[in-house]
Formats: structure tokens, sequence, C-alpha cells
């Protein structure tokens, strides 16, 4: 709990937590964790895309790895666990195989990665696409708020951009990634758990709309000659929310929205809006994605306003690998508790690893599902019982084929 | 057209036009409008807001002013005419004056006021308010868009905030205020002529609408269970439409609108935006802005979202003095030109003025009725006209009394 609030300082505005990749708050906190890191008797560095990765060798140097980890970016104005929890408990793992003089016939890699959350240049999973070696390189020039590309970020970093590409890692390099995570809903808490076992990652599409009307004096231009982007903007908002209540289990939010050229006496003559849509089901979330762009094309016609739309990421349901998910129940019931196994609605890391690692992930009960929220919050005892349900996993852990 | 051209490169942005109060492009475009008002024989100063102001003599120093002028700041991505070609106009008038070696019975002051459009801190007419001395001072502290206040922008642009009280003029020293402005509707191209005279401001109501519902995450909060800010402003958007469009002659926009914390899969836990209505009734102004704010709330209660709702500015419908009415359309018939009389659907700063003086404005027709836009276009021809036109009135001016 100390280090998570530790890791909370690193933000770009006091009082408050942001920490966007390749800032200088990214920067002090993935220098903290590789400290922790390094004290757990573990090599770390910073790889080529900006990912914190530290490795405890196994009963001889060079063997594959246990991948562990989570992600050290945050949203805005975000909670200090969603990410951070993951990472900090599974230091505390190694830390105990190492104050114990343990080695195991496998390594172990603990993974920080970078904008899992997509905040600063809207594309999520950027760390551990790297990793996968699935990072399309067009995305380098991806710009931020304020203009800055992927790569000049990176370079301001003190990376190079013509070497993310070292950053991959091979499936023979990894027997498993296993990540432990804050839930992010309110099913534990519901039932009283604190630990549970995920089955699968939903899967989500997601959009980018730009809206372009036409500006003008807000005095003078009579209401029905405008072509106002906002007005049309608010209406798509209205039916992605319909969309989504037309499937069920479908959640679709409009997160970003921005009125141009935003002045309170202008008609805004541009608008551009993000859209994400996530299910459990696949067929369900591409029919509720499909009435969304087939509802905003027929209200930006009807309005005469021009409507570039685009699915920037589209991602189907991610599986958990059974053999993992069975032993991270055996290693729950280990600790004494019941097994509780869900699905879970948010995106995780393990999205990208799955084409180069199984994966399993391991939940922790959070205090009302609240996250990507300052009131974001965890129960010390929760974390533990995180903590020693994985570090029985690690102590348990056999390869695949071993099983 | 040439001066146009040359203030509209004194921008924020390159190849676009943005210039708003207090900033370096203002310093550089009032150091270009100084020096044509020394040129054309005037003494010219910045004033404790940061208005231009040049004054011409009359037949001895010290006499009453005929006051001209409009202001200097634009919108976000401005045209180049709009309050720019007022206070070329009337430098070109007092040149033509000069060159002649003729000095009137009164005074001319030509005035470039700052920040009519409200852009930086979201209030607008601040310039001729505090010419009128009606400028609140606790607008000393509203803030711009990066938290700069009003009082630290009047001190990094070397004017001294305590002093803003000495830009206030009074009754006795004006005669009267003449404006000459764009129309930035389509009346007078619908009629084919060059210039009208207008016969009042259309009021306006301003308000500033701050919701709060919860930030969640975007993938793991059902959507029955969300108190999603932006959908809930969204709804409201497409009510101020509504509700202008119940009125006849009412347009009310919203032109502003933030979503906070504005990430792709962050649930909004906040929305911003501002609304403009405006009429050339109050009594039906009125009307649209209450039934604007019922709805807004009862979109909130419905929704479960906190609703803080303010009217920041009101301004009820300016009627310019009929004598100078007449004045003007003498001078548009002295030129040979068909007089037609109308109304402006947007503010100007007469508006303020209107306190201290009587005021008159003349319209120069502007292409399809496009202004607060880069399209916005004039012909050279009608610039001519309207200068020709307010060059006329000066020199036949003569005092309320002596009409």
């Amino acid at each position: 709990m100390a280090r998570a609030d530790e890791l909370a300082a690193h933000s770009e505005q006091p009082g408050g937590l942001t920490r966007v990749s390749l800032s200088p708050e990214y920067r002090a906190a993935s220098e903290r964790v590789m400290g922790w890191m390094r004290e757990a008797g573990m090599t770390a560095r910073l790889d080529a895309i900006g990912n914190v990765a530290g490795r405890y060798e196994g009963e001889r140097a060079g063997l594959p790895c246990l991948m562990l980890g989570s992600h050290l970016d945050t949203v805005r104005d975000a909670g200090r666990y969603d990410g951070m929890l993951g990472v900090i408990c599974a230091i505390e793992c190694v830390q105990a195989l190492h104050s114990a003089g343990r080695r195991l016939p496998f390594a172990i890699e603990v993974l920080g990665f970078t904008d899992e959350e997509g905040v600063r240049f809207g594309v999520t999973l950027l760390g551990s696409r790297a990793l996968a070696g699935t990072l399309d390189p067009a995305l380098l020039e991806a710009k931020d708020r304020n203009g800055m590309t992927m790569a000049e970020a990176l370079r301001g970093f003190g990376l190079d951009p013509a070497r993310i590409g070292t950053a991959a890692r091979s499936r023979g390099e990894l027997l498993a990634y296993a990540e432990l995570h804050i839930e992010q809903g309110p099913v534990l808490e519901a039932e009283g758990l604190p630990v549970g076992v995920v089955t699968a990652i939903n899967g989500y599409t997601r959009m980018r709309v730009s809206i372009e009307g036409t500006a003008g004096h807000a005095g003078t231009v009579p209401m029905a000659l405008r072509r106002d982007a906002l007005a049309a903007a608010a209406e798509c908002v209205l039916a992605v929310e319909r969309a989504a209540a037309s499937e069920p289990e479908v959640v679709a939010t409009v997160g970003r929205l921005e009125a141009l050229p935003g002045a309170i006496n202008v008609i805004p003559g541009g608008a551009r809006f993000t859209v994400d849509v996530r299910a459990p089901d696949d067929a369900r979330r591409l029919r509720a994605a499909a009435r969304i762009e087939k509802e905003i094309s027929s209200i930006c016609a009807r309005r005469g306003v021009a409507l570039a739309s685009e699915r920037t990421q589209e991602q189907g349901v991610t599986a958990c690998s059974p053999w993992l998910i069975e032993r991270l129940a055996r290693a729950v019931e280990g600790e004494g508790l019941r097994v509780r196994r869900l699905p879970s609605g948010a995106g995780h890391d393990g999205m990208a690893l799955q084409t180069i690692a199984d994966i399993g992930m391991l939940f922790v009960r959070c205090a009302n599902g609240i996250s990507h929220n300052p009131a974001e919050a965890i129960r010390a005892a929760d974390a533990a019982a995180g903590a020693r349900v994985l570090l029985r996993f690690i102590e348990e852990f056999r390869p695949r084929e071993l099983q």
C-alpha cells in the first residue's frame, strides 16, 4: 500500500494522479520501480518502448520465464491501484523468493508496461504490443494532444524509435503471462471475496469520429440555416448510449469530445469524439458497433454535416487459458478462499500478449467497483491476499507441457 | 483591404487568425494600429485596459469628441474584418481630414477595443465596459483556459490592474459613438446593398453550465448504473437547440463543451458548456432562456447528475439613437445609395458604451452572411463605400443639441 502511495506522487498535477507514458513523471515512477526490482534481486531495465522489465533468474541463467506484471501509466485523474498493484505485488513475490534464497526451475520476469491506457496517443496497449512484436510502426506518427508524435516522445525520453522492434519477445521465451489487477467492477465485493480468477477479457471496438459543419456567428445565423457540428455530435452521443442499451451486457462510452473552435459566441464548425464499445460476446459487440455507425451516419446526413468515422481498434474477446485458470484457482483454494471465476469488463495487457503467451489473470476486490477515478480504493488485506495467491501460484507453477 | 490583411498576420497560429486580448499578437496588432493613427495626424496610446485610443483634435484642443471605432481582438479561427474593418475605416476617414488639413468643431477619437469577443476570459466587451466605467473589478480574477487571471494578463502586458478605472470616460467627453462593422448576416447581400444602417442590437443571455456525474471505467460500469456527465450534457445541447426553435427569431448556441477527464476509456465524470441566447425582443429571449434552464435542470435530475448553472451575462436589446440613425441614413443617401435599416444579430461594443453615449452603427455587406470563420469575406468596393459614408457622416456631424 505504501508503494502504491509512493508511485501516486509521480503525477502530472498535484493533488491528483495523471501519469501518461513517456512523461517526466512516468520516468520518475519507472526509476522507482526499477529500484524495487533490484532490491528484490532482479536485473531491471527500460526496454525500447519504455516498458520497465525486471528479471529474476531461475536455477540457471537464461531459462524461459513466467512473466508477471501490469502497467505503470494511468488515465487522467486516476486511482492508484489500476495497473500499479499488479507490478508491486509481482515484485513483492520475487522479493519473498529472493529473501528465502530460492531459485525456481524457470526465470521470473516482472513487466511494468507503458501506455496500456492509451491516454497519450489515443491507442491502448502500446507497451504490451511492442513486447508481442505487433506494434504497428505507423503508430509512431500518432500525435498526443500537444501535437507531439510518439516518435518524438520516444526520442525525448531517450529512446530510439527505430529500435522499438527490439522490445519484441518470442513465444519460446515465455512459459505464460499472469497478471494481478483490481477488478474495476462490483462482483467480488457483492460476494464478499478478496480475489477472483478471470475467465476472459471482454472484446472492444473503438472509433474516432469527426464531424465538419459550418462555423458561424452565434448571433446572426438563423437556427434553420445552421450546420452545427456540436449539435450533431450531441445527437450521436445519445445514439451511442441507446445502442449499448439495445444489447445485453454491452457498454458504450463517449469519453472524449471536443467542439471547434470552442468559443462562447461561435457556432461550432467541427466536433471530434471517441467511441468505446465492449461486450463479453463478439457478435453482440459488433452488432452494437454497426448500429452506432449507422445511426451516426444518418444523424449527420439529416443535419447536412460531413462525417469521417473510423474504427481505430477492434479486439475480440480474449480467453484466459484453461490450464492457467486452473492453476490460479488451485492457488486461491490453497489460501483457503472460495474460487470465483468471472470475466473482465476492462481491457488488459494480456490482450496483446496472447499472441506470444498463454495468459491468466487474478482479480483483487475494489471498493464500489470504481476505477479510473481518484475514489478508486482497495483494502490492504485484499492486496495481501492477492499477493499470497500470486506467490503460491508462482511456487507451484509448472509449464503447460508438465500439467 | 491591405491593412486588414496586414493585421490578420498577427495571429496565435500560422495559416489562420486567432488574436485574443493581451496576447503578444494583440500587442503587435495594437502597435501597428497606433502607427497608422499617428500617420493620420492623431495621438495614440494604449489605455489602462489595453484599448488602442487615437485622438484627432478639433478646431481647438480639448473639445468633446465624436468617438468611432470597433474592436481588435478576434474569436478563434476568425475572419479578418469583424472588428478590424471599423477601426481601419475610421482611421482612413481621419487620414482624409488630415491630408486636407481640415479640423472640425469637435475632436474625433478612434478606439480599437480589446476583448469585445470574450474569447480569453469568457466575458465580452471588456474594453468598452472599462471605457464606460462599468467593468466589474471582480472580473480581474476571471481566468483564461491556461488558468491565468485577467489581472495577471494585464500585468504581463505591462498594465496595472489597479488602474483600470482610469480607462473610464464620462458622458460629457463624448458627443456620440458611431461604429462601422460587417453585417455578419445575409440581409444586405440578399438586397444587393453595400451598406445598411443599424436600428438596434439584439439582446443576449449567456450561461455557464457545469455537470458533475461519476467518472468510471468505460468497460466495467453497466449502462444502467452510469451517471455520465457528457451524456447529460449532450441532451442539454439538444434542449438548447429545441428551445431556440420554439420562439421566432431566437437563436441559441452551445459554443464550448468540455468533457472531463476526457479519455477514450473513461466515463466522463464532468462536463462544462456555455449557452448563448439572442433575440431582437427581450421577452422572447428571456422565455427561451428560462425554458433552457428548466430543461437542463430536468435532464440532470432525471439522470442523477449534479448541476451548477449560472447566467454570466444578460444584455437587453440596445436601441441605436434615432438622431444618429437619421444622420447615418442621410450620409448613405448622400453617397447615392438606398437606405436599408436593419437590426444587428451580433453584439457590439455599443452595448457597453450606451451608458455614456448615444450610439449609431453602419453595416457593410459581407459574403454569405459568414463571420467568425476564416471564410469571412467582403468586397473592396463595399469597404470603400462604407468608408465614404462614414466620412460624409463625420463631415456633416452636428451634436445632438444642434439637430
